[in-house]
């Protein structure tokens, strides 16, 4: 499954680099701490803002919650195509800029069963995952280069009002920082929690991946130059995202850190150090 | 030194967090592997479109160019604002859709001796620059958050037509990556690599930092309650990135790796470990 090519998606500059692929668009987006969201703030146009944001891209399994306006067959068949609807879910305070306008442009709901690349509703964003996997050291200046994995995508960001919606995002982003983080925790929010604490989901309506992972590549001309080869190192300064020993608070009463924390650690640190190694020496695309 | 604080740039949202600092923010930007670039595209508007980029901020010391237009005096003037002025410096390919947009708004010429907040030549970005410190894990799940030092800038990008402010933006942008980098290269760039590369110059309008470097902050109720003290781990996982044992390239010939290489990557690895560390246990501001 792939995201369509569009004027709006399309690579053009290093095509060889681009990737159209929903999974692997999703797997960036889910690998990244941070999501870098653009949005163009309505009374500072056209100046565009950049917030970082966490957020993840996943699918909510309950469906479409509207119940009042539709006939089974309709509620059935929003339910089915919602929840086979990968969204971006992002949390955030009410009180903020970006939140209040997005709770402006949703409207009164949030149109599950529209095309997204078609709807007006929702506040238009742009969403960036970026991943530095190494410094790619070359022959010449111009050619240097790092090891990335990227990914941007557009869509419209949605209010999610709907309790059991809301709270289901609540955990899965929580989940997705620390797997099984939300169960170890005081669960539910309370009612000051949930009211302070609004769900964007915004509907992909485009996206696109950028990867570059290999070692050096550097002109034929320089290749060819003896004193250049002698005197120029070349090759990849791996780099990784690193989780440290964990450090207690100085109010924690728990004596054991929950083996969950140390095997995502664990996992995310081997999985790290051993990509970049790997790609550090494939061969470039041509 | 500050930024001043204005309507785009003022953090609403957990202001005890804001900062506006001229070397907070410059260093924030220049400890990012990448920068977030946004600007919104003349075809698609009203989407913005996001990029990730290398750069750096700094100042370039060489003064102003123009030396037409100006009576001595007024040149020296230039001169000596535009060395005092640090830009950040993005480079980028001459086909690139951004590349076009901002030279087609930067009019003839870079406007030096302008105030930055007032012309209005040069196309509108913003820039992000995110590093992230640590997982925070507190007792509930709406005070779970990240460590991590953002910087929000806000100016007009300007195409740098004069040779000599590209080339010493060309060196200064790779010896940002990897210091000492440049002189170690084939070097200088020839015709070709030249007229492919364009700079680009964002004169600084605005710009804020925002930064969370504590152990969890709970609430009181929370706090006070010895079931949930006795059942949630709270502490921090620190983050940072490393960077790994360089690998050779296929066709590198030089067999030590250059001992500049060597420091940058202990330097680097001690710093952001310490770093995410010793925040780690800090007390959140009130």
């Amino acid at each position: 499954m792939s995201y369509e090519k569009t004027p709006i998606n399309t690579v053009n500059r290093k095509a060889n680099k681009a990737n159209y692929e929903v999974d692997v668009v999703h797997r960036i987006v889910n690998a990244a701490s941070v999501l870098h969201v653009s949005f163009v703030p309505d009374v500072y146009d056209p100046l565009p803002v950049i917030l970082p944001m966490i957020g993840f891209v996943g699918a909510y399994p309950g469906g479409a919650q509207d119940t009042q306006s539709k006939s089974d067959d309709e509620k059935e068949a929003a339910a089915a195509a919602a929840a086979a609807e990968p969204c971006v879910w992002l949390h955030g305070y009410t009180s903020s800029r970006f939140f209040k306008q997005a709770t402006k442009e949703s409207g009164p709901e949030a149109n599950d069963d529209e095309d997204p690349t078609e709807t007006d509703a929702g506040l238009p964003v742009c969403l960036a995952a970026t991943l530095v996997d190494g410094l790619v050291l070359s022959l010449t200046p111009n050619s240097h280069s790092l090891n990335f994995q990227s990914a941007i995508l557009h869509g419209r960001a949605h209010l999610v009002r709907d309790e059991r919606e809301r709270l289901w995002a609540m955990q899965a982003i929580t989940d997705h920082v620390l797997p099984g983080r939300w169960a170890q925790t005081r669960t539910p929010p309370n009612g000051a929690e949930r009211s302070s604490t609004k769900i964007l989901k915004v509907r992909i309506a485009s996206a696109s991946a950028k990867i570059r992972a290999a070692e050096p590549a550097d002109e034929r001309a320089d290749l060819g130059r003896e004193d250049v080869l002698q005197s120029v190192w070349t090759g990849v300064v791996p780099m990784h995202t690193v989780y440290g020993e964990p450090v207690q608070s100085s109010y924690n009463r728990v004596k054991e850190v929950p083996a969950n924390i140390g095997e995502f650690i664990k996992r995310r640190n081997e999985e790290g150090e051993a990509y970049a190694r790997s790609v550090a020496t494939k061969a470039p695309p041509k």
